[in-house]
């Protein structure tokens, strides 16, 4: 073999410097435009690399820097959470090299050409993925490939299975472990809350992990921090629930399906959402919070996210064939998704309605308690002991005896009561009735869209308080729900949304939204 | 109305400050975390923001920073890029508000879920490309989407027409304006730089703009810069080709297609590329550069693009299809892709096979040189007074003459000669043959991986320089071709990739890949 190389020059190493910059879920390194390194190796734009020193490594995205300050030639810097990933000190010598596309994306093109996956080609992408080995935008490629062609059941099965083993599993050491879970695309609709105090009063098992909002004006975990503290470690965790039987705090403290929350970050801004991975996301993560029976709940209606019975009826089969074969007992009830459920929109208009159910106020919003007490009883008829078609009163019983109450404010107090004293949004504006005439239909879509604008959920006392709902008589100049908002700039955004489109259509009798519910 | 503003706060303004950072094709700005305006408008991370002032207006995504030497709490900073766009001075005032995602993207939801888009469709995706409104994975949601389903016949025209309207339009103002293009995968194959100064010689206009490589080991572009200047602007173009007849230039200058480039910078990292993207990409580039005669040359073999002859003939079809609808002339011809054509892979090596060739060196490949007759001889015959069947002696002709050298010699002086001196990389290694045989196969793209990593072709003396062909007889140890590289770790990684895989198949005679070539 002839081979003549004339130097051989040490692999150069780079002083490691922390960049103050936040890139959210994507690891970026800069390198200056004046780098040796950086010229040698011939990095082209946006090359993805992996930097080493001390058997740790990490890939990253590129991005040249034409700014000593910012990094100097003899430097590397990572942006924050790659720099905290890497897991070394600043000054160290590192090492940065071509990074080789990760092996399964390989996978991701054969998907995209439409071909099946197998269980391997899941676990190598899922790997890749909770490892940071994907960019965004090929994190966007394989779930619009992997939604588009529909997976089939199988492949939702090995995604599920795949994304399940991305993280830690929780294990409560007894055998009926309950759990509820909304699939979403109706505001309000804060349920959770009161299905855990009723179904941990009764003395079922039930810690709830929740998300917070990316898209929607208020997850449970948003909500329930206006009441306590939700942002528990697991083992805090472990001693309130074996004393008080339920909590409701938020999911991020343990790594539960971490590839989730990298997919969610890069699907929820596209908007996209396929069945296939709805069900691998929600199954994934109650599997991971060891949860062994799980109520899922599908609202149906034109203006949320599963609009046909027939969608409906398709996501419940996928939801139980994935929730059987991967051991978990499931029950999927499809309920009205014509309009938002309870009056408020945001999180304390929601922890208020919440609230008011718990205290058997007259005032509270009728539909919201009915939903909750359904709910409520198909988890408590987990119970072995609890006789088919009984849940429904016991879950009255428990909430209008004050049971329910009591074990909420139990589980606030061991929570942590919420010191931050939340108010309502000062800027305010009710939206009016247009014509006589009664509510036909209200779109879910514009009205979560009009409590974001408005600040919900970052801004907890802003959201839409509503006053009228489908089938209500209105006359002209009634106000059919009121705006809140902290801040001008939301305040004037929310505002020109609502003038575009009240979400409300008033009309005669005949055009009410007919529902599609079945219970 | 009732409505309660309080206070109305100003629109805050922040100082605009240019960062050197290069993000590569996405607008990226950064705000300090404790910038009031950041605070107040609730941006949630990676935020999609517009910048506005002096009626200018960008979008960006939102980086957030902790480090005030970067940006401070008053300052707004761009990326290079997104700086540049917005074209205002540092220190002016701006303001920044929650962007609305483009309205396009409803299009390209609907078509993840399987629809059909229209003409309006397409034109507002592309138009909303063009202006950087697209984050990186809307792109990829976009193309993974509309690539995987198959756009059909009339959509693929609907997106060459929206592409080529989104940049400038050349008129040569000439009846008969030609080019020549390779749908690519094949590596050497520089016969445009041999086409050209035949067909130029002959009269014919052909102005010919090429890309740079971005994932080969060369593209016309770089390997003309070897021997000329290949950057230059459009009015100096005019005089080279009114005087010439032809030219061989970088694309880049001219404002042509641009949201082709935006979206290969997408697709070529992701390693898609459908048949109908390419030839949106293709005939929309080709429109712009105002051909009126335009050859498409489909190399088809094994390893190659295009790997059956169905799919060759598919894309052939498509291609006529579209041309015909926007009125370009086209031919298509499929060819062998077997191998590479010609000896050199890399900038300096496959100059020197055109020069070699345009010379009538007995050395010159005698591959590359019928194909490029054949090329060009189909060229020639766009020209009304050429009888079909007679352009290949007519190009035979015109090489064997010394013609086409003149021709190609005067277009290097008048694009201005290559003042840098380039020589071939230092480091070389012969890969050999590790049995006796014949040559059976031989593997596109693991030659093009190879002579990439050795540097090509931002390295120009990078590369490989092959010596056995595709049925030669070779003897155990005898070279099969030879590696050169500038740079050690570009050395050790081609070296490494060879050991892995040399990219050749020694074997009997009965085992060579037969061609799929139709002429």
């Amino acid at each position: 073999m002839k081979s003549s190389a004339k130097k051989a020059l040490p692999a150069a190493k780079l002083k490691l410097v922390r960049l103050g910059i936040d890139t959210y879920r994507e690891n970026v390194v800069y390198l200056h435009r004046d780098c040796e390194v950086y010229r040698a190796e011939g990095f082209q734009a946006l090359s993805k690399v992996e930097i080493c020193a001390d058997g740790r490594r990490i890939l990253a995205v590129l991005n040249v820097v034409d700014d000593a300050a910012i990094v100097a030639p003899d430097e590397l810097a990572l942006s924050e959470e790659a720099f905290d990933q890497l897991g070394l000190g600043e000054g160290q010598g590192v090492t940065v090299e071509h990074a080789q596309p990760p092996v399964s994306m390989d996978a991701v093109r054969r998907k995209i050409a439409g071909q099946r996956l197998d269980q391997q080609d899941f676990h190598s992408i899922v790997k890749d993925i909770t490892e940071s080995r994907y960019s965004k935008t090929e994190i966007s490629a394989f779930l619009v490939a992997s939604g588009q062609s529909d997976m089939d059941r199988d492949e939702v099965l090995y995604l599920t299975q795949a994304m399940l083993d991305s993280g830690e599993r929780l294990d409560w050491e007894e055998p009926l472990v309950a759990d509820k879970h909304c699939i979403g695309g109706i505001p309000g609709n804060r349920t959770s809350m009161l299905v855990v105090p009723i179904v941990a009063a009764h003395g079922m098992l039930i810690p709830k992990t929740s998300s917070r909002a990316i898209t929607s004006p208020a997850g449970t975990a948003d909500t329930m921090e206006v009441l306590a503290n939700v942002e528990l470690g697991i083992d805090k965790l472990h001693d309130i629930v074996r004393k008080h039987r339920g909590c409701m705090i938020w999911g991020g403290t343990a790594r539960l399906s971490p590839a989730d929350d990298i997919m969610i970050s890069v699907e929820r801004p596209l908007g996209i959402d396929s069945q296939g991975q709805m069900v691998a996301s929600i199954l994934s993560k109650k599997l991971a919070a060891g949860s062994t029976h799980l109520l899922i709940d599908i609202p149906t209606g034109p203006t949320t996210k599963i609009r046909h019975m027939r969608n409906a009826q398709r996501l419940k089969k996928l939801f139980e064939y994935v929730g059987d074969q991967l051991g978990i007992q499931l029950e999927v009830v499809i309920t009205d998704g014509r309009q938002p459920v309870g009056n408020g929109i945001g999180p304390m208009l929601e922890a208020r309605d919440v609230m008011q159910v718990l205290q058997n106020d007259p005032q509270a919003p009728n539909d919201l308690r009915q939903k909750a007490l359904r709910l409520a009883g198909r988890v408590l008829e987990f119970d072995p002991d609890v006789r088919g078609g009984y849940g429904f009163a016991m879950a009255r019983n428990i909430l209008d005896s004050g049971r329910a109450l009591e074990r909420m404010n139990a589980i606030i107090e061991a929570q942590g009561v919420q010191t931050t004293s939340y108010a309502l949004g000062k800027l305010t504006h009710d939206i009016l009735a247009p014509t006589d005439g009664l509510v036909t239909a209200i779109d879910n879509f514009q009205m979560a869209r009009i409590a974001r604008f408005a600040g919900a959920p970052i801004d907890k006392g802003a959201g839409v308080d509503i006053f009228k709902k489908l089938g209500d008589v209105v006359e002209k100049g009634e106000t059919l729900y009121r705006l809140y908002a902290e801040f001008p700039s939301d305040f004037k955004f929310a505002l020109a949304l609502c003038e575009q489109a009240s979400g409300y259509t008033i009309g005669p009798q005949a055009d009410i939204t007919r529902a599609f519910m079945e219970f």
